[in-house]
Parts: C-alpha cells; structure tokens; sequence
C-alpha cells in the first residue's frame, strides 16, 4: 500500500539540516562579499582566495558579473531599481550556497550601502562577511583593465560607478583591504587568516562577532 | 610595488575549475530536477533521498518553494510569465550549483515542458537529470496533504495545476517514479542507483547517456 505509506510521511523542514552539510565538509558556510571600484581589484583577489581555499580542501564557490549577469540576472540593467534587484537576487543566491555550507566568494561593485544592507540584514550573524577592496578612484582608474574608465570619461558609458554614478564606502566592514598597501596574495591571505581565526574551517558554530581587529 | 604586480595577474576565467571542486567533493555535480502535480510525492521523495545522500557523505542541497519561493522569487506571482521566470530563475540557480560540484534535488510542480526544457538546454549534457514523480490526478487529488485541491475545486485558488491549469507530462524524463507502485523509500534508491550506475558518485566523467533503461 505505497499510498498510504507515502501519506505518512510528510516533513515541512526535511530531514537533513544546515549543519550536517557543515559536517560532512568540516566547515561553515559563509558569504564572502568583496565590494568595491572597479579596478580596486576584487576580482583578482577573489581568484586567488578561491585556489588558497581549494588548496586548503575548502569547497568555495565565486559569484561575479560573468557568471550572474549573463545568467540569473541577464533581464536586468542598469537602472537604479535594477542595480538594487541585481543586488538582491545575487544576495538570495549567495544565502542559498552559504546554507548548503559553501564558503561564498561574491565579487561585485556594488556601490549602494543600502544595497549590502538589506543583503546582511538576510542573513544569520556570522553569515555575511563584507570585504571593502579599497582603492582610491584614481589608482582604480589608472588601473583601468576593462578600458572602462576611459569609455565613462568619453562620455560612452553612462552610470559608471566613480564617475557618474556614486560609490558608497561600507562603514562597518568586517574586513578592509588596501589594494594600494597590500599585494593581492597578502590581501588573500588576510581573509584566510580572518577564516581561520573565527573558526570558519570547521563546522562548529562560530564566534558571532562580526566586527573586530581586522578592521 | 602592490600595483605594478596586481596589473599583472588578471584572470578572467579563474585558477579554479569545476574539476577541482568535482575532485574535492569526489564526485560530480548534477540537477535532478523533480517534476509532477502537487501531492504527487515529490517532496516526500526529495528529502528522502537528500538524507540517503548525506548518509552516503555526498553533497547535496534542496531547492523548494519553501525556500526559492519566499526568497529568491518573492517578487512574482503565478501569471504564466511569472511562472516561466520562476523556472528560469530556479533553473539558473541549479545550474550554479551544480557548477560548484554539488548534487540539487530540485523539487517544483514545473508544469510546462517548455520552461523545463530551457532548464536542460541551459545545462552541459549530463548535468540535468529530469525526474517525473507520476501519480494520476485522482490519486493525488485523493492525497492533498495541503488541501490545495479542496480549495482549487472551490474556486478558492485559480490556476492550479491539474484543476484549471494544465500538466505537462515529461516525454523523456531519464527517471519515471510512479509512486502509486513504489513507496517513497524505493523511489529515493532508485535515483541513488541512477547516480551511481552513471558515475555520479565519483569526480570522472560521466557517461552522457541521459536516457536508457531506467525510463
């Protein structure tokens, strides 16, 4: 009687919880968020961070503009409402994969303070960790390696973050890396220390400050 | 020199590949993607057999409406645009996932064969696994295990699925799961045995033979 079998059995939450994927793969799930210019070089240092963790047999997974933009959020621009809900819909995503246990590594300009806010605000404390890619708009744009700069000065790009669209500096970062200071290997390094400290590396529940030295 | 040497690393598509994630987890990433009328069995199936999977050490994660529904997707509704963009989104987002290595027992109504059918275009051969939970409407009108036929019949909900909105039965689904003839705990092993008869259960490549023997 398969039917009345099958009507026994019902569970809303599952059968399997958060911590038994943190279990199977010895870590905690967290949301790394790298905000910043472009060109203050969030995307080389997430490359890196992302092979120092799978060196360490850490399971991280990168979020950016190529693999979002052309995907989840290819029907959306660049509109004010559409930044927001471009922002939104990588912070639900980034929420799902630290839930399955996933070290996350999202890697976006994302200007608007706001913006992050409400992406944190979405996630149990500890969960969301905001690295400010710090780097003057100058260095940024005389590093300049997409030409974009170039294009938003000639007036061929429009709502270019640092130019004429606003960037808004996190005041409460967890962690801040100078890219002006550090090389990009140390500014990797810095997050795994900061991983490694707050017990991220195993899959024990992890010290709930969220703001301290590194900032 | 931290600029000089950022300006000269850049990587567009990363230091990391699926591979290397597919070799730490030691096995590979897949959607099984679960399909039927409500009541038919699929979440009753799903988390048994993500429970089967952790037991067996294997990563995997669960997309419902539970938690796609209130979050992800919280901004649409069930007009037919509404609900292919609903697919679209939780089909991009199986897709990432299953990039990262992981197994995604993804479990929806879906009822149109075209909105599943770009899920599987959008994805490598291999990595979309379509799973028919096949129940008669009556048997499971009969179930109702969240009185949503009740309601549907009274006109209390429109545009259910099976009632006054039509189910699209899958016509190369790689699983069919009758579960007026199996019970939920031999639905789950079947699809373990699909894995591992496929080479899921093991980081190598996988035979891209997505339909055979167990239709």
């Amino acid at each position: 009687m398969p039917q009345e079998r099958s009507s026994n059995i019902r569970w809303h939450e599952g059968l399997v919880s958060r911590s038994d994927r943190q279990n199977l793969l010895a870590q905690r799930g967290v949301t790394l968020w790298m905000t910043g210019l472009s060109g203050a070089g969030k995307s080389t240092i997430a490359c890196l961070l992302e092979r120092d963790l799978i060196q360490r047999g850490r399971l991280c997974y990168r979020l950016d503009g190529d693999n979002i933009r052309h995907g989840l959020n290819q029907n959306l621009g660049f509109s004010p409402e559409d930044r927001t809900e471009n922002i939104r819909r990588i912070g639900e995503v980034a929420r799902l994969f630290t839930d399955a246990g996933v070290i996350v590594i999202a890697s976006f300009i994302s200007p608007y303070q706001r913006d992050r806010q409400a992406v944190r605000q979405s996630m149990p404390q500890g969960d969301f960790v905001e690295i400010y890619i710090k780097a003057t708009l100058a260095a940024a744009e005389s590093r300049d390696p997409k030409g974009l700069y170039k294009k938003a000065r000639a007036g061929q790009i429009t709502g270019f973050t640092g130019i004429d669209d606003p960037y808004e500096i996190p005041d409460k970062a967890e962690i801040v890396l100078d890219t002006e200071q550090l090389t990009p290997e140390a500014a990797a390094q810095t997050v795994i220390q900061y991983l490694q400290a707050r017990g991220y590396f195993s899959p024990a529940a992890v010290d709930g400050e969220t703001s301290g030295s590194d900032r």
